[in-house]
């Protein structure tokens, strides 16, 4: 135990019920750029919110476009269920500083302490909730790793609302203990590309050998939403929303922080579709877009990867059978999926809007990091911190290590907070690969990365 | 939502880290017919200190024997771990209470927050701490379902202790996942019956196909211990240490209660070897034991390993390699083994001493449940509570479940506290087969059981 342990700072700090927040926090509020709108592919002109509510809940169209009000108030309800598992702890990682020997103050805030193991939770809760509001009977979405899968048909279990999942095909053979938390719940799983869809039945005729694709799973789940009487689709990243749901992990961490006087200098999230980071991030860029306070941001994704750090910055197709409006957004091309060897999540080609503009304003650094090394993070911080990391949370463990150990360099006593979203629990098969060594590295190749740029649609200005 | 919902009681209960128990609770120390003591298989005379110290540490020998100190102090460093994963969340299930229409009132105690998924770890570092101060290199155990290896693995690499587990082959081939979590926390996991041992050589011989056992796995582990310089055994269950260490699960319950007033009537919990049900009704028992209150404890097991309900109390031994000392408890005998088609823990044929006499003395009812109920108890508790429960907590869920649904006919507004001890992440498997359809029961017939029997040993008195 480090003997500089501050007695008067709990190990884990949890919020009182009465001191979590009541309304989520709506960066584009303050941001002087508005993130770019949605566009309708087909006349390229903003999104309106009647077209938006066909495929989306109305509240969360109202959402979507609202960048205006900077306080949202939580429903009743959605708090309530918040309870069940939140508030999520704000843990002082002093097992890892005395590990490194470092000056550097270290905290993170772990939001894998519910059945669906992440973050997620806090959107899938919010758009069941005014799924059902609205009187709907069901939602339908795409999972990947199947973490938002999971959150969301505990949601809509919860709430007695039909789910229906298309769950990209190679997962739902490669994590079939996924795929059964989902059918616990209730939820209908169907491996993407199916016959269910037009969509998927065009996929099949030209690639019968398919294993499918988030992007592909995301235009199954949309035509399914719009074509089903009572039905709209859910999404678990990207959108503006979601970010606004996911504020509550920002908003509860600064609540925490601010209880004990303390700021932290560096904020650190790894970034997919941007959902964790934009939420966790939430309060602290409020700050700083408002000029009260500086603070770095740095969003941590997957050299295999890397919408950020080597995408462009263009107006792109949300999934791959083009059935999305478009988002302005960095993106790697919605053709481009990453080597078969990248495990875990964070392999969406595009990244957030809001986050992409405030990447492109420079309030935030991106970094990329291999995956060897960040499953030699994830273990290091496992064996002296007891939790056993998602490799999407490891991105962010990577980097707070490496600016822990800058400042034992350079003697600096700074506080660092990063996002633990999840728990590693249904990636064993890729920990095994690592510690049989058998796990590799892929940088695409700029030429990789090419034949997704020339997918991104051409249009004057983009 | 609960429209009763009480205001005053918050969702979950967290202690504050000033409130968590700095001593656990010795339920011997107030017991008038003490549990009977181990016994040396050779002389049937009690174990002496000096013979136990050949297979576990000295501190933890002490603790075995102790039948008279009501309070062990808990060390510090032992103090600073658990604040990594406690207080455990005392929760109270409104909408398991709104979903099943009764006016009870339904606490659990959850123990899943900690990536090893369950209570074991409260024992685990105490004995790796024990094991660690004596200056040992080491530690061996077994592991069956794998909770108990990965806590081990944990807390041992916490305090840079090496960690040998034998892993009960079947396990070993059809749990891979809980392998590479004990593997990520740096352990090394033997299958077992392995080629390492004489014990194992032998079986290995006698039977070549066998898949192993947990009495087996032992009788390695021990083996291994004894010949090891600078190792000791250690047992995740059974034994006097385990309870007194799980004691902190009812402390801190206790606490939670006592803060807001409330006191159970009813206190239920799954009993395999007894660790989680002998530390979460430690300090009510101890009440009880005293005079002081009454409380309804319910000891919950499988109908296929129903060691209370349809055991015998004898002296048996506790491994089948019968190199372990001779234990006073309900037992099925060694060389009993459950059906194949029985899921998750809860398997062992024999069950602690200490709870033994307490249900020999009449303290406690038990009741033994078909599988196919405990599943169907655990996905409607999931539904609602949004937790994924292992199969070994959901023996308690379901009796929680059945003792409210009596509430619900009387109208009696009695309170029910249940231990869930731990999360069904790593048993997807069995929730499959019980998706579709494909779990069955199987409930020993007494010729079954009269197999297990005949190999209790006899002598006088036994």
């Amino acid at each position: 135990m480090k003997d500089q342990r501050d007695q008067n700072i709990p190990y884990k700090i949890y919020l009182e019920e009465s001191e979590m927040p009541k309304t989520w926090y709506n960066m584009r509020a303050d941001m002087k750029t508005k993130p770019a709108p949605l566009l309708n592919p087909a006349t390229l002109q903003p999104m309106t919110a009647e077209e938006l509510s066909a495929v989306f809940c109305e509240e969360l169209v109202k959402q979507e476009l609202d960048n205006d009000h900077r306080e949202i108030p939580i429903p009743q309800e959605i708090q309530d269920f918040y309870k069940m598992y939140r508030p999520a702890p704000l843990v002082r990682a002093y097992c890892l500083e005395e590990k490194l020997q470092t000056p550097a103050k270290i905290y993170y805030k772990f939001e894998g302490n519910n059945t669906s193991g992440s973050h997620k939770l806090n959107s899938a809760i919010a758009q069941a909730y005014y799924a059902k509001q609205q009187g709907l009977k069901g939602v339908t979405t795409e999972t990947g790793a199947g973490q938002w899968g999971t959150a969301l048909s505990m949601a809509c279990a919860y709430l007695g609302l039909d789910c229906k999942v298309f769950m990209v095909k190679c997962s739902y053979e490669q994590k079939p203990f996924r795929r059964e938390v989902m059918r616990t719940y209730g939820a209908s799983v169907t491996p993407s590309p199916s016959t269910e869809t037009e969509i998927g039945r065009k996929l099949l005729e030209e690639h019968p050998g398919t294993t499918g694709s988030l992007g592909c799973a995301i235009s199954e789940a949309v035509e399914t939403a719009i074509k089903s009487e009572g039905y709209r689709y859910v999404l678990g990243s990207v959108l503006n929303q979601v970010l606004l749901h996911q504020s509550i992990i920002g908003m509860e961490s600064k609540i925490a922080f601010d209880k004990y006087g303390i700021a932290p200098d560096i904020i650190i999230g790894c970034a997919g579709g941007g959902s964790n980071l934009g939420g966790l991030i939430s309060p602290f860029m409020g700050e700083k877009l408002r000029g009260e306070r500086d603070y770095h941001f740095i969003a941590v994704e997957p050299k295999s990867c890397p919408s950020f750090t080597r995408g462009v910055y263009a107006y792109d197709f949300c999934d791959t059978g083009m059935v999305c409006p478009l988002a302005k957004m960095y993106t790697l091309g919605s053709g481009f999926i990453p080597a078969a060897n990248h495990a875990g999540g964070l392999r969406y080609h595009g990244m957030s809007s809001t986050l992409s503009q405030l990447y492109a304003d420079g309030y935030m650094e991106a970094r990329a990091i291999e995956q060897t090394e960040v499953f030699k993070a994830a273990e290091q911080f496992a064996r002296v911190e007891g939790i056993l990391p998602a490799p999407e949370s490891s991105h962010a463990i990577k980097v707070a290590i490496d600016e822990a150990l800058k400042c034992k360099e350079t003697g600096e006593e700074k506080t660092i907070l990063f996002g633990l979203t999840g728990t590693g629990y249904f990636d064993m098969v890729a920990y095994q690969k690592f510690h049989d060594g058998l796990m590799s590295d892929y940088i695409p190749t700029d030429e990789d990365l090419q034949v997704g740029f020339d997918g991104i649609p051409k249009f004057p200005g983009n």
